[in-house]
Formats: C-alpha cells, structure tokens, sequence
C-alpha cells in the first residue's frame, strides 16, 4: 500500500532532489508538487532531468493543495513552514526541509534567525544515539541543515566518548553552490563562482552554528562550543567538512579511530574510511551518504576529522526522505543510494 | 535467477560506471572485477562511490578471471578486446565497450585505428531500426561509442524520412573530459581543463566519424557525410552535440518536428523536449536519457538539432547493461535510470 | 598629455573588464566611472579585483556625469547607449559596447532586437580590410558583439579568397557565461551553469547571426548565410567558435591556411597557431588575442576553422580600448595584454 | 639597462608563470628557458598563452645553459635546485621556487621532506619584519611555498602583537590544482577534480607545516604550533585560507582589526578588505596580491582571518619576481600585478 506524498518548493533544488528519490521509492506515490511564483508551469521546465515527472504542472502551495496526502515536504524558504504546518493536522506527516523547527531554544532562533520561534519538532538526524526511534511514528520532522549533518556526525563520536576538547571544536565547511538555493542572486552566477572560493558568515554568524551545537551538547560533559566557517567552492553539490580539536591528554589516535568505527558500525549512510584514504565529495555525490576520515596530529595534540556528504542528499532530501521512511515504518533504506556517481 | 557477471577494466571510468549501474541491477550478481595495473588492489580505493563493492579486490583481467561468467563486460583499451574475447565460448556474452568491433568495414578500421581488423559484432544501438531484436539473445554486442551514440540518434529522423541532405551533415559536440579515460595525460589535467574550451581531432581526423557514417548510411538514399569536430569543455560528464545539414526543399517545419516524435514516441531512453525547451547535459547526468530538441533556421534553410546525454551512461556503461538485458532476455529497463543528478 | 575616460556601466562585467584594461594604461587617466542601481556604493564592493580604483564611488548614469571626458565608454544593456550618445558632443569619442549601433540595416535590428533602429557608426573590428583607417579619429565607435568578432575573424579570410561556400557557412561557437552577463538570472547559477552544457538561440534567432552576415557580406561574391549556435559551457570566460563551410572545388589546404597566413601576418593580436596545434580558451583569458587554427576535412570538402578569444577582453573591453587608441591617435596595441593567464 | 634572467623548468606551471610576469618586465631580458623531459620543443606548446615567447624553444636544463644570465630562476622539482644552485657562482642570482633551501632546521627538512638538508636562503617574503632588506642584493633566495606566504601574511599581526594563542593556530587552506603541478597524475585529472573537494596531507604532515611555524616562530612569546589542512577544490588556481586561535583575554575586535591595519598599511601586495567585503580567491587571480578580513568569534573567543591569494602569482611566480626586484636593486613592485582578471 501507497504512501501517497506531496512536495512543497518543487522547483527549487531541495524539492527537485526529493522527487528525483522519491520517484524512485517503491512505496510512494506523489502527489502534489507545488511552487510559489512557479505555480502553473511544468515540473519539467525547473527539473528537466525529472524525465517521469516532467510533464506535472505545478500547483499554488497552500494547506488545501497539501492536505490529504500522509506525507507533506516541505522545501521553502525559512519562515513559511510554521504557516503551513499549523494547518495540516496530525494525519499528515509534515517533514520540513527548512530551519524553522530545528532549534530547541527560543533565544538561539532570535539570535540567529530572528522573528518568533516555531517551536522545535523531531530532529531529523536517526544517527543521534536514541533518535532513531523518537522519529519512528512521528507527525512532524524537522530536517537537520546540511552543515550540522556533517559537522556532528563527524565530531559526535571524538566528543561522546570524551576524546577531544569540546570547547575549542573548530570548523572549516567547503560547499557547493546549490546549498544557497535557486533563488538568482549576483554572488550566485557561474562566471561569479567559477573559478573563485569565498568564506561567508565569518565569525560564528552562519545560522548553523547554534544548531551544530545543540546536536552536541547532550554529548559532552564540557560546554560545547563550535568555531564554523562556511567556505563556497566552484561545484554545484557536496561538502566536505574539516573538523578539528585538541585531544585529551589520556587518549591517542587508537582510541580515536575506535571511537568511530564503533560508532557508525551499524549506520547504513555513515562510512569510515579504510586507513590511508580520504573523502572527497565526488563519491557521495547523489548518494545519501557521509564518509569520514580522521588523523591524530601528533605535533599539534589535535584530532582532525574530514567527512564529505552531498549537501542535497544526505544534507537534505535524502535525510528528509529517510525519516519519512521511518516516521511511516517503512524500511529505513528504501530508496536512499548508497553509490554515487563519480566522475 | 541471476545473471553472474564480470567487468573487466573495472578501475576505469567506463568500468566504474558498469558496475554503479549493476550494484543496482536485481537480476544480477556481480563477480569477478578485474584490471591491468591496479590488479591487486581495492576497488574502492579507485571508486570510492561504490560503497557497496569498495573492498572488492581487483584481479588481473585473463581470459581465466573472466571465464564462468554468464557475461563478461570488456572496458579495455581499443586493441585489447580482441584477444580476450576469442578465449572466451559462445556460452559467455561478451559486451565490449572499445572499439574494437564497432566498424562493419575493415578499411575504415585501419585508417582510422590502424593494425588488423577485429571484424563487426552486433551493433548495441537498439535505437536503430530494427536492431533491438538482433541484439535479444546476442553472444557478442560491440557497444557504441560515445559521440556516435548520440550523433546517430539525433540526426537519425531526419536522414530517414530524406528531409535533410545527408551529405551535408554538420556535428560540433562539446563533451566532459570522462570520455578520455583515467589514464593520466597532462592536456586532461584539472588545471588544463578548468576555465577552458579546445577542439581537437579536428578536420574528419576523429575516431568516430566513420562510426557515425556507417550508422546512417543504411538509412540514406544518398551518400552520408559527416563533418565531426568534438570539444573537451570543463566538465567531467556530459555531451551535447550541435547537428545540422540543409533541409530539403519540400520540407518545412512541422514535418521535421514529426519525424522526432514518430522516431522517439515508444523509445524509453530518448526524449524530445517540449517546444521552447532546449536539451542541456546536466539533466541528463548518470541516467540512460537523451534529451533532443530540433529548430528549422529559416533564413539558412538548415535543420538544427541539439541532444544532451551523459557519455558514461547511455554513451557507454547505460548502454552496455541496455545492450546485456536485451541479451539475457531481461526488461531492457532495468537498471538505468531515467532520472539525472541535477542540479 | 593623457585621455580623461569615463566608464558608464561600470558595475557588470564589461565595465569592470574596461577598467581592468584603462586602469593599466599610461596614456590614460580615469574619470567619472558611473552605474545604476549600483550608484553610491564602492567599486570595490563590485570589483574586489581592481585594487587601485577600489574605493571609488559610482555615481549615476548620465549625460551629465559623462560629459567633460575625452572618451566616454557605454557598457549599458541594449537599447541604453542611444539615448545618453545624442546628448554628448562630437568634442566627446563614444564608444559603445551594446548593441544599439552595430548593425547597418533598420531592418535587421527590428527582426533581431525589436523597436527603433538608432543607426550605425564605425564599427570597432579594426582587423577588417580598411576598418582601422575609418577608426582613426572617429568620434563615435560601435564595439562589435563577441560571437562576431571571432566568427569574423575565423571565416573573413576563407570567403574573401573565395576559398569556401559563403552560403553554407555553420558556426558553433561555445561560450562562458561571463556574457551573458551580471544581472541574476535563474539559468545562470552556478548550480546550473557547472557541469553542464546547453545550446540557446538555436535555428538562427540569436542577434549575432546578422552582425556576423553584415561583416561577411561585403567581402563574397555570393550571398552569405550562417547557421550559428551558441552553446554555454561551464567557464565563466572565452569563446571557441568552430567554423566549417564547404571549400570551393579548385581550393585545397595549403591555399586554405595560406589565405590565413596572408591575412594575420601584420595584425598584431590575431594569430595562426603553428600547424598541429588547435586553439584553447585558456591561452587568451585576459588577452586581447585571437587564436586560429585551420584544416581541410578531406572526406568531406568542408575547411573547418576554430577559434579561441576571450569574450571580455578582444571580445569586448579590450577592442574598445583598441578601437579608443585608435580613435585618440595613441598606439593601437598600448595596455592591451597579449599574453594570456594560464592555467 | 636589462637584467637577465634565465628560467628553469620553464614547460611547467611555475615556469610559465614566471614568464608571464617576465615577459612584461620593462627592465629584463628573457634569456635561456630549459627544460628537462620537454627540451628541443617549442615553449607555444606548452604555454601558447605565452604569446610572444611561443617559437622559443626549450633547452635542457644544465648548469651551462643557465650560466651566464644575472638571475637564475628555478622552478624545478624539490631536491633539483641544489645540484644546479652549487654550480652557479655568486656573480648569478639564484632565486629557487622549489622546497630546498626554505627550512632552517635540517631536522624538519628530514622529516617533511626525507634526505640531505641543503641549506637555508635568504627567504623570499619581502613582508616580514626586516625582510625586506635582507633581500637588497641577495645571490640566493629561496621563494616561499603558497600555503606558507598566505598563512603567514593572514596570522602574523595577530600573533606578532599578541592577540591570539599561537600555540593553538588552526589553518584550512582550499587550494586550486594547479599548485600540484603539471605532472600528469590520475588524482588530478579534470574528471577528478571537478565538482569534488578533497582533503590531503591531513594531520600535520603537510610539507608546508614546518615552514609556516618557521615564519611564525620569530614573533612570538611562546611557542607556535599550527595545524594545517590543505583542500584541493575545483579550480585552477588560487588559495583561500580560513586561519584561526583563541583570542587572547585582553584583546578585543577593534585591536585585532588595527592590528591588521598597522601591519600592512604600508605594504604594496597586501590588502585588508574594508569591514564587511570578504576576500575571494578570483579578485586575486594573476595578480601580486593578498586579500585579509578578520573577525571575532564572540561566542567562542577565537579570531578568524580569511585572506585569499594567487598561487601561482604571489604564492610562487610573483614572489620570485618581487625577490628579483629587490635583490637586484630595481623598483619592488614592477611587473606585478595589483589588478586581478576577473570574473
């Protein structure tokens, strides 16, 4: 039996990525795709690669354009889910790829977001110790960013088993375009990016940063504290993350690499690496994985831990797609790649 | 019951994305994956984005490695198909990705190849009229290459219906420089090719342009001439090919137009866009797609079509596994996408 | 005794390559540098590039602002320079990188462009027999459009020896998507535009297709006609125009790359690669270069020439500071690099 | 009067930039430029941006050929230089782009880079406290490496001043491909290379490590410990770094920014961007330039400057020139670059 679906923000590169999974899971049938200013076009004139769909003609996104499907996507610009979801009721799942929901604490959504706090629902991050089962069954989703994703799974493990200083975590996150959505700005053009690596939201005032931070805290016997630089390369997906902190006295570059490869042992999506080899965006590319390096620098006394991921994918429409798989008890793989496509 | 299969040259482009696709093939079981100099080693080590067979060793490529499969897939240099294949019986299919059996004429062979003639197997374009049923049940399946593939299927209509003059066929293709292979060259290095455009096998020079001409000509009143020139662009997967040739004096528009939907209306890999909307690569990147469009310039009297496909897919691997369902009897679909990696 | 210039439109990309240019040239000193909506904000914040006039202010687009310099740039969308040209006296040289003055014909400008035709002034290709006299000293100058000037120079000496079919001339010509431009646009991302290829214009319709007739035209015995498609790739900078037309019966490869030889010997930025050598884009980034290569597609009778140029720079900043030294009686090549920055 | 100048390794990437530069250098004379495995060949063919330098042709790279030029500039393979340097008397400038005579300490020379310690040279990093003068006149000078240059000009105020921990300096450094140079190796294929980002040399064991805490070590009170991380991303060149360290308690923003201010206020090559403008690698690109901004991360107290650059400019090619300049008492700043190519 069908678990009929609809996404909202389809023309925009989250909600192409989810109908590009969702076309292909054996247990969903979608339904709505709809847009903002895009209503009214075809699915096909934003997506031409979404070959089955493109003929579909977008529709207004709004609560009776969603309504009646059990699985509602959100893909909008931050700030329009909370609207929407309030009127959805319990029997549709909303699972939102936006940030509205993410954080826990009012003050951290001021600071960073600014305007009134939605609230927080479910995190979408099944690799959190215990998470996996508060969103099996869930109503409602928030979808990690793809910063987060990324950072936390690769430091998670060093901060957990108390292997590294978690006051003086350091990140330094390159990442594709398509991360900064569809939305035409000057910055964004091609003959702008190519070619060209910029940081941006220096200084610890990316939105990702608090939300980096919450994922950890409950991890640590130490206040968490994360220094994050985003940094914009020339490719349309994937992140690779550079994460480092000073390790603690006692431990040493065994007791790290165990940490991680007990802890992602059984993790369907997370991948250590074989010693030697490190991760590069390519090989995650379209897959909804995340593969993790780490080294010891034995002159610096610090851990550094490398993880690549494809921001739209696990970053995104893959996570989202793989709570929907839990949330609706649906097998928690269904459809998700674990191949990418390279080169 | 599963169709056991071998790759051999699996540490190369066209044999990493034989074996993404077949990862994902359900009526196969993938076996021995062999190459030359990187025998020994860890697949994954070469294609870090086939998680699922990364500690799958490489095993030298012999006739031995090979033999027991139900098909071998050869992704070797051209001239090294010849040798292996005839060590392996007809009870093993051989689908060969080189060249090596492409050309039906051993004079085009050896002026454009040099050294002996292989001969011709069955040519693995099912696009073509009347190929498809000699390819079910097919021991042996020359692959097509690449610019062929895609030149052939876009200029194909309108050759056959005689509403272009087929001596006059004009191809400029731009292509993502996965088409030259993994062997390292410096003119295919990241710095060369970044930020730069270059034509080369330039003036009918290239490898592939009898390939084009043989393909057509069956379908031809008149003689087939094909100006070929191929342009590496900075991009690792993709082909777009510009084709024109004068359009006959009795033919106009609507007819051309026809012809595309008529040729295309029950193919499952090979689109004809919607008026308006031109074929770009991206759409068409890991899936087994052609994307075509064609446009009448009025003030010229030529007829101009454009195509997009992923050279590793439909251009080789897509093709190949095409090519082995038709051969072992399975649905010619499985296993190659419709749906690209975008954006 | 230095030129007192003024760049109106400084904020895109061809007034920022205009300064790039001026701001190296001795001869020259630069005044009011002018925009739209970017007005009151800093250079720099546009041009991060142009460290020396970094902290200038742009001021408004005016006849006003613009009056009082000896020279006086337009690199204003098409359709903007006629307006602000009639208000600035013949005392003032106008050089205008748009459109608006390059075509002879009213009734080529309406087909290609729509409303009013504004008229013709010297056009800037200084390479054509007997353009650069008409450029001396010229008050007003109309810099030719990027896909003609190389096209031009890639087909001009083939039709003037009467070397090739002038009717049947094909132009496939790719480019970075620099020229399209800096005002955001969807298509223009960089998600979209890297790692993907995308013919637009097709079948004649793009406005080049008559700039590059008209500058053919006086130089055949036959009607000229030109299929042309441009194709974006992803580079933010160059062109690489392949060219073909059917070569004349008596013609053959040594008259063919003579008439080539012949015509470039004494022009100082348009070369003739050594034979076996095609062209790239990257050897011209930055430069004010052309580079040619020539061959004789013996199966088919059709000379085929390409081509590489740098659309900002001879493609449009850099030949209307040719044309401006020109115009001012200062040495033609002065600031003009021709050497290119690769890779 | 002219200078000069031969240039070793001259096919290579290094090489060719040093020729770009040189070849506009109003007080030099290109003499010899050698080559090893390229000898015989024409320099146009492996660097056909070097216009008016194409019909050289390359000679072999001996002690003799280099003999009897006022500056020797080497740009040969690490562990190369040596040999020649010892046969070049003190009447010639060596001035060597390569590793061998950059570290102080035979023993990190042992460790990083393995074999017999040359020797030190005066350093090419005009922008050190006292530096400068130290290169007035200097036979030998040994360039920096890029990650170095960046990484010292983007931390040394800080720490010089004692604003930060130095011995907890966290450098991420994203690097264009070029810096791996010309030797065709699989990894750095364009198919590889484009739309991934990979991390190497992890862990401090980049060779460049040592050489930057070198740099750093003279300025501080206590002792420097940095780790490093290079990133290689999808372009040709340029390098953008993200350095960071704890603020010390004391130090507020503003001390931090007019730190910055003071150091390099004077400096022709190094440029804080106004308050707010972040550096991008593209702004630089061809140019002599360094690009700063630096911020304070309030929440965690650490300071973070980002400062993006040219590689093969003043990360290796640039720097040799300026080093000639000074050493051979001409203008400090001719033929350098301040204006970057962009987009």
């Amino acid at each position: 039996m069908s678990v009929t679906v609809a996404v909202a923000g389809a023309s925009g590169y989250a909600g192409g990525e989810l109908l590009r999974l969702l076309s292909g899971h054996p247990d969903v049938e979608i339904g709505a795709v709809t847009a903002g200013g895009n209503a009214g076009t075809a699915l096909g004139a934003h997506h031409p690669h979404l070959v089955p769909l493109a003929g579909r003609i977008l529709v207004e996104t709004t609560a009776e354009t969603l309504a009646g499907h059990d699985v509602v996507f959100l893909a909008l610009p931050h700030g329009q889910s909370a609207v929407i979801a309030e009127q959805l009721g319990n029997d549709v799942t909303v699972i939102d790829c936006g940030a509205d929901f993410r954080l826990l604490e009012a003050d951290a959504w001021v600071e960073f977001y600014g305007g009134v706090h939605a609230g927080a629902w479910p995190y979408g991050l099944p690799e959190l110790p215990g998470q996996r089962d508060k969103l099996r069954g869930a109503h409602r989703v928030a979808v990690p960013g793809c910063y987060p994703t990324v950072s936390t799974l690769a430091l998670l493990p060093a901060v957990q088993a108390g292997l590294v200083d978690a006051s003086q975590l350091v990140v330094v996150a390159v990442s594709g375009t398509s991360g900064a959505g569809k939305a035409p700005k000057a910055h964004l053009l091609g003959a702008e990016v190519m070619g060209s690596a910029s940081a941006y939201g220096v200084g610890g005032v990316h939105r990702h940063t608090p939300e980096i931070e919450q994922n950890l805290a409950p991890y640590s016997d130490q206040p968490v504290s994360v220094s994050f630089t985003p940094v914009l390369v020339p490719m349309a997906r994937g992140i690779l993350a550079t994460c480092s902190a000073p390790m603690a006295d006692s431990a040493d570059y065994e007791t790290l690499r165990k940490a991680y490869e007990v802890a992602y042992a059984d993790e369907p999506f997370v991948h250590l690496l074989p010693e030697g080899q490190w991760p590069q965006t390519q090989a995650t590319l379209g897959a909804n994985t995340v593969q993790l390096q780490v080294a010891l620098d034995q002159r610096t006394g610090r851990a550094v831990i490398v993880a690549a991921m494809d921001n739209l994918t696990k970053g995104t429409a893959g996570a989202a797609v793989q709570c929907m798989n839990l949330a609706k008890g649906l097998t928690e793989t269904t459809a998700l790649p674990l191949v990418g496509v390279a080169p």
